[in-house]
C-alpha cells in the first residue's frame, strides 16, 4: 500500500480538467488550494489530524506508469498525444503545507495547503481528501474513546470489520496516534512499529476436547503472554474457573496468567464477578480484557456500572467510525494566477457555511501566556505580521462579526508546516512515538471543557480583519453582479 | 493492492494460534470453517455476495516474505525457529468453496467454506472476513439503490469520502456488480475495466473570469462528453443559462451537450426548473445529473416529488454504507480432525442466535419448477442426497421447527462453488460483466416481495433434518455437561 502506484487513484474529472488546462495552455499556471472540513464529527469539540505520512508517500511516488498512460489512451480517444507525453514525465513540483499529525484541528481552518501548477494541484485533490478524511476521522474517534478510557489500556481489534485492508492498517495507525496502546493487526505492527496484542479465538477452545485442556495447552506453549478467552461455553460457570486452574498452573511454574477476556454477555456483571473469583483464587494481578462492539459510550456506561475492566478491545465502532463513517473534508481553490499575479477566488453558495474563504492563508494557534492554554486559532494572510511579531490581534468571529476581542499577551504557534517546497520534501516524517507525544502536548494546550465528549465548548477559530474584509468585499461583488 | 504482501494482514491471535498448534504438533490437522453473517444489513431482504476475486488473489499470493519472518522473530522471542522455518515455505494447500460474486445470500448460510490444515485455516480468517464483509456490504447497499433507481443511470462518486484507497477501489467494483453503471475512480476503471465518468469541479469554474467562459472552454476541449456543473454561483440564475449558451454553441458545431449536474440545493425543484429551461431552449436531450449525499431514501423521495433527474451520482452514503458501515460476518469452526476422523463441533452461546451450526455443510437454492422462482435455501450435509437427486425435502425452520413443509417439484442449485482444491485454484474468475449478468439472473429468481427496500418478506433459509438433529443433540450434550 505504501508503494502502490496511485496516480490514477483520482476522480476522472481531475484528469479531464488536467487535460482541458493542458489543451488551453493554462496547466502550468499557479493555483492555491486549501483542504478543510466544515463540521466536527461525532459532536466532538476537536478533530485529530492524521493522514500526512500517507500523503507524503503518495506525493513522493506520484508518477504515471506506462500502464496508466496506456489505459488513459484507450479510455479517451480525444486525449491529444502531447498530453499523454506530458503525463509520462509528470512529477509533483509544487509546495505543500500541512498540519502535523496528532494536531488538534477545527472546522474551517486550512489543514493542508497546496500551491502548485493547476494541473498537479487538481490531480492530487482526490487522494489527499481520501487519506486525510479517513485517518483524521479514525484518530478523532479514537481520541474520544481515549478521553473516556483514561489510563486503561486500549486495543484496536477492528480488522475483520474494517472497510478493506487499507482502512484496517491505516486505521490502526490513526488509533495509535490518538492514544491506543496496541493493535491486533500484524501488518500495521510491521509497517509502523505499533505494538500488537491478541488472545485466542473460540476456535482454539473448540479444537480441544475440553476448555480446560485448551487453556492449559495455550499456557504451556506461550507461558509469557497468556490471555484466555472465557466465553466459548459459559463465562462464569466454565470459562473463568478453567482460566483460574490454568492461572494456578502458571503460578506453579513461576509464571503469571496475564489476562482473561470477556467477549459477550453483560460485561459489567461478568467483570465484577470474574474479578471476585480471580481475587479469591489468589490471582489479583490477572487483568480483565473486555470486547464486543464497544465505543466511548458503552465504555462510559460500563465504568458507571462499576465494571472491573482493565483493558478495552475496541473493534467495529472505532475502525469504521460507525456513528459517523465519513469526514466531509473539502479542497477549495483560494487563489489563482491571473496573468502572472496571484488573485484570490471565492466559491459562493446559497448555504452561507459553504461560501469559501478567499486567499492563501496561514493558521496560528494563539496561546495565552498567563495560563499556557489555547485561546483561539487565528487565520490570516501570510503577509500579516501581527501574530508572528506578537502585535495586538483582534479575534473576530466570522459568523457573528460583532463578537470580537483584542489580545496582546499571547504566543502564536504557526500550525502549517512546510512539507514539500517546489517538489522537494523538506519535512522529516516523525517517528510514530513522536507523533503520539505531540498529540499529548496538543491536548495539554486545551482546557478540559473543549475536550469533553459531550456538549464540548466551541473552540474559537477566528479570521483576521483583512481576511474578513476580503471575503465580505468578494461576496458583495458577486451579489452586485447578480443584481444586474 | 492486488499484489500486496498480505500474509500479515491478520490478527495477532491467528499467528499465536498457528504457533501453538505447530508447537503441539496439531497444525497439520484438518479443520473446516464456515464464514457467514447472522443479520442482513440496512433492513434489506438479501445481501449481494462480493469479495471473492480479492480473496482468490490473496490466497494465491499468500506467502511470508523474509521481512515478515524477520518481523515475527523480533516481535516474539518465544517463537521457535522451527516455526519460522515452517512459515518460510508456507503456502495455502487447502480447499475453499464459495458463493459466486453477485449471488443473493442470506443470514446463517455458509458463504465461504474453508477446509484446510488448522494452521492455514486460522491464518486466513481475518483477511477473508475483512474482504467479504466490506465488499458484500457495499454491493448490498448498491443493490438497494439500484432497486429504487430502476433504469436511471447510477454513478459511483465516493472516493474522497471512502475509508482509504482500498475501500474506494474495491467499493467501486462492488457497486458495479450490483448494477451501478460507472465510477469516477480511475484506478478502479483501470484495474477492473469499469466505465468511468466525471464532469468538472467548482474549481474549474473559479479558474476563469466567468462561468460562461469556463463552460465554453470545457466544451471546446472535450466536445464529445460535456457535462457541466451548474451550481458554482447560482444554479437557475447563472449555471443553467450559461450551460444553455454552451449547449447552443455545441449544437452549432454539430455536437451535443451531454448533461448538466446539480450538486446542491433543492434537487427536486432545481431539476424540474432546469428541465423546463433546457426544453424551452431546444435542448431536450441534455440529461440532468444530480449528486449531494444521495442514497436510496433521498432518491425515492426525489422521485416522489417529480424530480426530473436522469442520472444519480452517489458518493459518501454508498461507499461507506453510512447507515450501517459494517457487516458482521463471522468465521466459525464446524468440523475438526480427531485422531484422523472429522468430527462436528459447536460454539455455544447464551444468545441462541449465536450458537453455531455444527458440521460441514452445503447450500442449495431451491427453485419451484412451476414458477421458476426461489422457494428457500436449503442447508444440508454433503452426504445428503435428496436435493441433488430431486427427492422430497422437508423445509424446516430452525428457529421454529414446527414450521415445516415437504416439497417435491423443485430444482436444487448448488450455491457453493469449488474455488481451490488442495491449494490449486480450480475456479476461473469470471469477467466483471459476467458477474453483473449473474447478479441480474439471481434477482430474477426472486419474487419482488423479497427484494423491496422496506419491510421485505423474509426469505426462508432452512436446514435439513439431519443438520437440525445434530445441532439439537450437540446442544443437549453440552447442557447435560453443564448440569453435572
Amino acid at each position: 500500500m505504501l508503494t502502490e502506484d496511485l496516480a490514477l487513484h483520482t476522480d476522472k474529472y481531475q484528469i479531464n480538467m488536467m487535460y482541458a488546462h493542458w489543451h488551453l495552455g493554462t496547466h502550468e499556471r499557479k493555483a492555491v488550494f486549501e483542504a478543510y472540513f466544515r463540521k466536527l464529527p461525532f459532536g466532538n469539540g476537536y478533530a485529530v489530524f492524521a493522514g500526512l505520512e500517507r500523503i507524503v508517500h503518495y506525493i513522493s511516488n506520484l508518477r504515471f506508469t506506462e500502464e496508466d498512460i496506456q489505459y488513459l489512451a484507450e479510455q479517451e480517444e480525444n486525449y491529444d498525444l502531447g498530453f499523454l507525453e506530458e503525463l509520462r514525465t509528470f512529477q509533483f513540483r509544487g509546495t505543500i503545507h500541512s498540519m502535523k499529525e496528532g494536531a488538534l484541528v477545527f472546522p474551517g481552518e486550512p489543514l493542508i495547503r497546496v500551491e502548485a501548477r493547476m494541473m498537479e494541484a487538481q490531480l492530487v485533490e482526490t487522494a489527499i481528501l481520501n487519506f486525510m478524511n479517513f485517518q483524521t476521522l479514525i484518530s478523532t474517534k479514537a481520541s474520544r474513546i481515549k478521553q473516556i478510557a483514561g489510563q486503561d489500556m486500549l486495543l484496536e481489534f477492528g480488522t475483520r470489520r474494517a472497510q478493506e485492508a487499507d482502512a484496517a492498517v491505516w486505521g490502526a495507525r490513526a488509533a495509535y496516534i490518538a492514544g491506543f496502546h496496541a493493535t491486533s493487526n500484524m501488518l500495521a505492527g510491521k509497517k509502523f512499529g505499533i505494538p500488537t496484542k491478541g488472545t485466542h479465538a473460540h476456535s482454539w477452545v473448540q479444537s480441544f476436547e475440553s476448555e480446560q485442556e485448551s487453556f492449559d495447552a495455550y499456557a504451556k506453549v506461550l507461558p509469557d503472554q497468556v490471555s484466555l478467552l472465557v466465553d466459548t461455553f459459559d463465562t462464569l460457570e466454565s470459562g473463568v474457573p478453567h482460566a483460574i486452574q490454568t492461572g494456578k498452573y502458571l503460578a506453579s511454574i513461576g509464571k503469571e496468567l496475564a489476562a482473561i477476556r470477556l467477549d459477550s454477555g453483560d460485561l459489567a456483571y461478568l467483570s465484577i464477578e470474574a474479578r471476585k473469583m480471580l481475587d479469591e483464587a489468589g490471582l489479583p494481578n490477572v487483568k480483565i480484557v473486555a470486547s464486543n462492539d464497544l465505543d466511548e459510550n458503552t465504555i462510559l456506561n460500563l465504568k458507571a456500572q462499576g465494571a472491573r475492566i482493565d483493558t478495552w478491545g475496541v473493534g467495529t465502532q472505532l475502525i469504521t467510525a460507525a456513528d459517523q463513517p465519513s469526514l466531509g473534508g473539502v479542497y477549495k481553490l483560494v487563489e489563482r494566477d491571473v496573468d502572472g499575479e496571484m488573485k484570490p477566488t471565492i466559491k459562493i453558495s446559497g448555504n452561507p457555511e459553504k461560501v469559501s474563504t478567499p486567499g492563501k492563508k496561514d493558521v496560528y494557534r494563539i496561546i495565552d501566556r498567563t495560563s499556557g492554554k489555547a485561546l483561539a486559532d487565528y487565520i490570516c494572510f501570510p503577509d500579516e505580521e501581527q501574530p508572528r511579531e506578537g502585535g495586538p490581534i483582534k479575534l473576530l468571529n466570522p459568523q457573528h462579526s460583532y463578537l470580537q476581542k483584542t489580545i496582546r499577551n499571547y504566543e502564536a504557534i504557526p500550525m502549517l508546516e512546510p512539507i514539500f517546497v517546489d517538489g522537494i520534501q523538506v519535512y522529516v516524517l516523525p517517528v510514530l512515538e513522536a507523533i503520539r507525544d505531540y498529540h499529548k502536548e496538543q491536548l495539554n494546550l486545551f482546557w478540559p471543557q473543549y475536550l469533553r465528549k459531550m456538549n464540548p465548548e466551541i473552540f474559537r477559530v477566528n479570521i483576521s480583519e483583512k481576511v474578513w474584509d476580503l471575503k465580505k468585499s468578494m461576496m458583495a461583488e458577486y451579489m452586485q453582479e447578480e443584481d444586474i
